[in-house]
C-alpha cells in the first residue's frame, strides 16, 4: 500500500489566504510536513491526531538538508499515509519542489500540486498596487536574491535593469546592495521606485517605500523577518493620494 | 454614506482554488461585478439577493469599455454598497487593476485587494512542474502576448530569450508565431521546451507539451479557450517518467 503526497501551497502567511482545496487536503492528511513560514494557525486545519512535522528552512538559520526532507517525505508516504507537504507562498516559486518531486518519482509515489497565493502577489496587494500596468509594466519577473551559497546568483542584467518591468526579489535583503550596484551600472536610474515588504500578510507586516538608491540605506534598519523587494514602475498607492 | 470595494482574485477557475478570504467577501457583498472567466460556480458563494453584474471581457470578443466598468464600480459603491470586483487569476497580474483603482480614488472610495492564485501557478501545478528550479530556472517572468490593439507588445528580447528563465505568456495564442520568430532570431533554441495550457483548472483543461518550434504548428489546432504558453527550462513531468 502506497501513500500519496499533496504539495499544498499555504500562501503568504495569513490563514485566510489558504485556498479551499488546501484546507480540504490539510483536513484529510495523516501527516503534515511544514516549513517555519507556513506554520502556526494554518496547522489548525489539520485533523486531530495527524502527525505535524516541522522541517523548517529559514534564511540565516541552520536547516535540515534538502535530501533529509525528501527522504522523510518518501518514508511517510511508504507507510501508506496521506501526506501533505506544506510550502509557503506558491510551492512552484522558489519552493525547491523539483528535488522532492524527483525523490517521490524515484520511489514510485504519486503526488499532486495544489497552487497557492504567491507572497509576491500578496505583497503588491497589501501595498495597494498591481504588479502589471497596461502601458508601463507589461512584464513582471520574480527572482531569488540568494543562491544555495547565500550569494547573489548570476543574473541576466538586461532583464533585471529593464525599466518597463516590475521585479520582485525573493530572499534578497542581504544581497540587495550588490544587486542595486549592478542595476545602476546597467543603467537603471537610482530613483526607480522600490518597496520593501516584510512579514507580508502576518501581524508583523511592514511596508517601506522609497527608491532603489534609498532602499540600500534603509536595509540597515530592516528586521530579520522574511521579506520581498519590489522595484520598477510601481504605481503609487492610490490610497495615499 | 460611501461603499467599499474589495478587488477579489478568483483564481484560475476551479472554485476550490478560491481563498477563504475571497469566499468571505463574496458572502458579504451587496453587488458582485464579474468577468466571464470568473463566473459560474464561484458566484454561488454570493449571498441570495446580491446583484450579480457581468462586465466580461474576453479575448476576441467585443467587450464593455474599461471606463464603463470603472464608472459602474464607482456608481455601485456610491450607493453605499459593499462591492466585490471579481477578477480571474490574481487581480494584480494583467487584470487592468490600475484603471479601476484610479477611478475609485478620484471618487474618494476605499478599497482593498485580495490576492489570489495566478493562472500561471495553476498551469504549472497542473503540469506537475515547478516554475523555478534551483540551478536552471532562477528567474520566472510573466508577460502578456497581446496589447490593447491585440498585437504583440514591444518586449525586451534579451529578457524573453534567456534560456535560464521560465517564461509564461498570458493571452498569447494569436501572437505566439511572431513571438517565436523573435525568440529564435534572438538566439533561443527552437527545441526549448514549451507547453500550451488551455482552460486551466476547469473541466476543459488541456495541456500540450512540445517545443517552441513545434508549438507554432500545434497552435493551428488550438481551441479558443483561454490559454497560457510556458517555455524555458521546464522540468519534465516526473509523473510521465
Amino acid at each position: 500500500m502506497t501513500g500519496f503526497v499533496s504539495f499544498v501551497s499555504s500562501g503568504p502567511g495569513d490563514p485566510e489566504l489558504l485556498t479551499l482545496k488546501a484546507v480540504d487536503r490539510l483536513a484529510r492528511a495523516d501527516a503534515v510536513l511544514f516549513d517555519d513560514l507556513s506554520a502556526g494557525p494554518i496547522l489548525a486545519h489539520a485533523r486531530e491526531g495527524a502527525d505535524l512535522v516541522g522541517v523548517g528552512k529559514r534564511a540565516g538559520r541552520a536547516s535540515p538538508k534538502q535530501d533529509h526532507v525528501s527522504r522523510l517525505l518518501v518514508d511517510y508516504a511508504q507507510t501508506g499515509a496521506r501526506v501533505v507537504r506544506l510550502k509557503s507562498g506558491d510551492s512552484g516559486l522558489f519552493g525547491r519542489l523539483e528535488e522532492e518531486i524527483t525523490a517521490l518519482s524515484a520511489a514510485g509515489i504519486g503526488y499532486e500540486i495544489i497552487p497557492g497565493v504567491p507572497s509576491a502577489c500578496a505583497a503588491a496587494a497589501a501595498a495597494g498596487i498591481p504588479l502589471t500596468r497596461r502601458l508601463t509594466a507589461r512584464r513582471v519577473q520574480f527572482l531569488t536574491g540568494a543562491d544555495v551559497t547565500g550569494g547573489l546568483p548570476d543574473q541576466n542584467m538586461a532583464a533585471l535593469a529593464d525599466p518597463a518591468a516590475t521585479t520582485v526579489v525573493f530572499m534578497g535583503k542581504r544581497t540587495f546592495p550588490a544587486l542595486a550596484g549592478a542595476l545602476l551600472a546597467a543603467g537603471l536610474p537610482g530613483d526607480t521606485p522600490a518597496l520593501l515588504a516584510e512579514g507580508i500578510s502576518t501581524p508583523a507586516q511592514r511596508i517601506w517605500r522609497g527608491t532603489i538608491a534609498t532602499l540600500v540605506d534603509a536595509l540597515g534598519n530592516a528586521s530579520d523577518a522574511p521579506a520581498l523587494i519590489l522595484y520598477g514602475p510601481l504605481a503609487e498607492d492610490a490610497r495615499d493620494a
